[in-house]
C-alpha cells in the first residue's frame, strides 16, 4: 500500500531537507527521501555539502592550518614546540566524526519536526488523479504518493573525458578528502573553489602542490583586485598555479600519474604526481530519478527545467539547489528550498538572487556579494571604489594575519553599494555585514556611519567605504 | 611666537586622532597634542587604547590562546606535538611591536592628513579674543592658538584606595600587559573587560587566576542568558570568579599580597596571590589641562560636562571619548571624534549611542548591541526572544568551537530588533551585522530572510532571529 504525504522531497542535501522542514513548520506531511550511505550502510542525509563538501572540507582546512600555523609562525609569538608530528588518520577521524554529526544533526530535525524520513533512492513511479507516485529503492523499499514533489538531487563531479574517478589516484571532491597518506606530488586540475581549497589542504599537511587552470585568467569570476592579490598569496604560499594551460592525454600507472600540458606561451610541459584532483565543475545530478515517467523536463545541458519560482513543467512540481539553474551553493540551494515549502503553502516565498555570497575557505579567506568591478564596467555602470588594506588594521596586527583587503563598490550617483569584495582573515564571516548592506540597498555613507567595534577586522568594512568619498581615516 | 591653528585636539587616542584628521580632511589647520612616551622617550599617539588597551591586549590574547590551543586541543586535531615551551619575553615583544606598528601608523597618518603633532601635555593657558591659548609642555615646548579646542584625554585606571599601582605587584591595565615571568598565583579585583580579557591570558599562559569581583552577579550589563554561560564557561577553563565579595585591607610584602575578602555568604577569606590586577574601573583623566584658567565645567565626577553634542560649557571647546559621559569604549571615542570635526565644520554629526557595540574578547568572545533582556523587562517592552547554540552550527563544528549561542530580542509587535547578544567564536566580528540591522530599524525577520553564507557561524545570526519566531530550520 502507498503512503500518502502532502509533500516528497526527493534528496536530503541543503536544499531538500531544509525545504521539508520548512514544509513540516507550515503544516504539511512531509517525506524526504536520501540515498546516501555512510561507513556503515547506515542514512547520511546531508548531501555533497555534509558529506564530501562544505562541512569536511572545512574540517580539514581548520586542522590543517593549525599544522601549519604551529610549523611556520608559533614562533613569531614566543612559543617554541618541538617534534610536531602529524597523524593524519586522527586527522580524517575528526573529521569524519563532524560530519557525522552534522548527519545525525538532520535525522534528529527531521524526527523532531516530523519528517518522515526513507534512505534510499527515490524516482517516478506515475502521476493520476493529480498526485504523484514516488518509488523508494533502498534499505527499505516503499511507495509513497504525493501532490507536491520537490527535487533536490543535486550534483555530481565532472569527470575529465577517459579519465573517471577511481577515487584511489585520480579524486573527486570525494577522494581529495580522503587520501589516506599525504601524497608527496599533488596534482589539481581546475583552480576553482574545490581545487583551491583541497590544494591548501594538502599543501599545509606537506604536499607539493600543482595546480593546471584551463582559463586564461586566475578566478576570473572574482573581483581582479581580489584574484591579484589572492595569486599572489597562494605563490607565496608555495601553491603552483598555471592558468590558460590545454591539458593532454593523462597516463596513469599503478605509481604515478603523468598530466601533458601546454602552458600559456604554447610551451609542452610535463606533471608528474602520485595523486591528481580533478575539480573541473559538476553536474546536475538526475540519475534514477526516471524524470521521463511523468514528462520532466530537463534543458540541455541536464538540468531540471525551472522557472524563476523553481517550478518544473509539471504542475506542484518543483525543483531546488544544484540540479537547476543558479550558483552551486549550499546557501542558495537552502534558501530556495525555504521559498518553495513557503510557495507550496500560499506564501509568497522569495530568493535575491542579486544578494548571494559567495566564500572560497582558502587562508586568508575570499568572499564576495554582488557585482565584481569588471562586471559593473561590462554593465556600463557608472561606479566608486574603495578599498582597505588589513595591513592598516589593528585587529589584522594584533592576529598576526594582515593579508589581503576589503573593497567596496558604489552606485557613482546614488552610492548604493553593489559590490563588496574581501580576502583576508574570517572574510566569510565579514561578508555577513555587505549581504545585510545590500538588502537593505544601504549606501556606501552607511556602512561608513556605522560605528564598528574597536578592535575587529570589520572596521576595515566602514574604512573600505570611507574609502569609496576618498576619507578612510586610518590608510 | 604662538602657532595658529583653526583647531587643536588635546590627546591623540582614538577620540582625539580621528578627531584631528576628519577636521583636517574638512579642511582646517589642524594640531594634536599628546604626551604619550615609547620605550624611548619619542611619541606614542593612540592613547590608552594603542598603548595599554585594545591593542596589546588583543596581541598578548592572540598569542596566548595559540598556547592555550597547541597546550591543549591540537591533539583532536591529529597533531602531535612534543616540548611546547613559553619564550614570554619574545611573546612581549612581538605584542610590544605590534603596538608600534599602531603609533608609527597614527604619526604616518597625521603627516598625510597634514596634522601638526606636538608631543607633550597640553593645558589651557588663557583666551582672549574667542581664540584659545593652549601650552604644549614636552619634547619640546610650545604655544599654540586656536579657535576650536578639542578635549579628548582619556581616562586611567582607578585605584584602590590606600593601595597605588606600582606596576610590579598590585598592576593596572598597563602592568598587567608586561609582567615579566607568568606568576604563579595572580589576584584580579573586578570582572569587568579587563579583568576578565588580562585573567584569561595569564591563565593560559600557566597561572592561577582568581578573579574577586564586588558585584553580586558576574557581568551585570551583560544579557544574563549570555552572562550565565560565560560563567560556565570561565570556570571550565579554570578561572576562579567570586562575586558578591567584600574586599579587605590588602597587604602587600615584596615576595607577596594577601587580599582577606568576605564571600557573598559572609564567610571570611584570605587570597595570597604573587600579583594583583585591579581592575575596578576608569576615571576621566583631566590632570594637567588646567581647566579652571579658562573656566571648563566638570561634573562632580571629574568628566568634562558636554551636551548631547560633545559641546562644553565653552564656546568651540568640545570634549570626546572616555573624558566625557557615556560608555569607554575607543569606537565611541572615534563616532564623537569624527561627529565634533564635522559640526565644527558646520555638517551635522551624529553619533547613534543606541547602536554602540560592546565586546569582550574572551575565549568564547562575548559581543552584545542594544538593550538586554533584564533591560528590556525594567523597561515594560514587550518582546520576543530567539537564541541558537553553537553547538548546531556546521561551521563551528567544522572548527572544533561550538561554545556559546546568538540571542536576538525583538520588539513582540513589530519585529524591530532591540538587541543582539553573542558569546562564542568570532563574536566580535559577527557584531557587526547586528549593529546594521539596527541601524535600519531592522526586524528579526529581515535577518531570517537574508541569504548568509554556509557554512558561517553568521548562519547562527539567521537561526536565532528564526527562533524569534519560533521556527528555526536547524535546531
Amino acid at each position: 500500500m502507498s503512503k500518502q504525504f502532502d509533500l516528497v522531497v526527493i534528496g536530503a542535501g541543503p536544499g531538500g531537507y531544509i525545504a521539508a522542514i520548512r514544509a513540516a513548520q507550515l503544516g504539511m506531511k512531509v517525506a524526504c527521501i536520501d540515498a546516501w550511505q555512510n561507513g556503515k550502510g547506515g542514512p547520511a542525509p546531508g548531501g555533497t555539502c555534509t558529506n564530501v563538501g562544505c562541512i569536511p572540507s572545512k574540517a580539514l582546512l581548520q586542522s590543517s592550518e593549525h599544522f601549519e600555523q604551529v610549523n611556520h609562525h608559533f614562533g613569531d609569538h614566543g612559543i617554541e614546540v618541538k617534534g610536531v608530528s602529524l597523524k593524519l588518520d586522527k586527522m580524517l577521524g575528526r573529521k569524519n566524526e563532524v560530519v557525522k554529526q552534522n548527519n545525525d544533526g538532520i535525522l534528529y530535525l527531521f524526527k523532531k519536526n516530523k519528517v518522515e524520513f526513507f534512505h534510499g533512492k527515490g524516482s517516478f513511479a506515475g502521476q493520476a488523479d493529480g498526485m504523484y507516485q514516488i518509488k523508494v529503492s533502498g534499505t527499505t523499499d516503499a511507495d509513497l504518493v504525493a501532490k507536491h514533489v520537490v527535487i533536490a538531487t543535486g550534483s555530481s563531479a565532472r569527470e575529465l573525458p577517459g579519465l573517471p574517478f577511481d577515487e584511489k589516484q585520480i579524486l573527486s571532491n570525494d577522494g581529495a578528502l580522503n587520501i589516506d597518506a599525504v601524497p608527496k606530488r599533488l596534482g589539481v586540475i581546475g583552480a576553482g573553489v574545490i581545487g583551491l581549497e583541497m590544494g591548501s589542504v594538502w599543501r599545509r599537511l606537506g604536499s607539493e602542490v600543482t595546480v593546471l587552470e584551463a582559463m586564461p585568467q586566475f578566478l576570473a569570476a572574482v573581483d581582479e583586485t581580489i584574484a591579484k592579490e589572492a595569486a599572489k598569496v597562494f605563490d607565496k604560499q608555495g601553491l603552483k598555479i598555471h592558468t590558460g594551460v590545454k591539458i593532454g592525454e593523462i597516463a596513469k600507472t599503478a605509481r604515478q600519474i603523468t598530466v601533458p600540458w601546454t602552458d600559456s606561451e604554447g610551451k609542452e610541459q610535463k606533471l608528474v604526481v602520485d595523486k591528481l584532483i580533478v575539480s573541473i565543475g559538476r553536474l546536475p545530478y538526475t540519475g534514477g530519478l526516471q524524470a521521463e515517467t511523468v514528462g520532466l523536463k530537463l534543458d540541455e545541458r541536464g538540468f531540471v527545467q525551472v522557472d524563476d519560482h523553481c517550478k518544473t513543467n509539471l504542475p506542484n512540481v518543483w525543483a531546488v539547489g544544484d540540479v537547476v539553474r543558479g550558483p552551486m551553493l549550499a546557501h542558495k540551494a537552502e534558501e530556495e528550498g525555504v521559498a518553495v515549502a513557503e510557495r507550496i503553502a500560499g506564501q509568497h516565498g522569495h530568493v535575491n538572487f542579486e544578494t548571494i555570497p559567495w566564500v572560497i575557505y582558502t587562508s586568508p579567506e575570499i568572499a564576495w556579494v554582488g557585482r565584481t568591478e569588471q562586471q559593473l564596467k561590462a554593465d556600463g555602470v557608472k561606479y566608486k571604489a574603495g578599498s582597505f588594506p588589513f595591513l592598516a588594521n589593528g585587529r589584522a596586527r594584533a592576529l598576526g594575519d594582515t593579508t589581503g583587503m576589503v573593497k567596496v563598490l558604489a552606485d557613482a550617483q546614488t552610492d548604493e553599494v553593489l559590490g563588496v569584495h574581501i580576502i583576508g582573515p574570517v572574510a566569510s564571516e565579514l561578508i555577513a555585514e555587505a549581504v545585510t548592506i545590500m538588502e537593505f540597498r544601504g549606501a556606501a555613507e552607511d556602512i561608513a556611519r556605522i560605528c564598528h567595534a574597536h578592535p575587529t577586522l570589520s572596521e576595515a568594512m566602514k574604512e573600505a567605504a570611507l574609502a569609496v568619498d576618498k576619507r578612510a581615516l586610518n590608510f
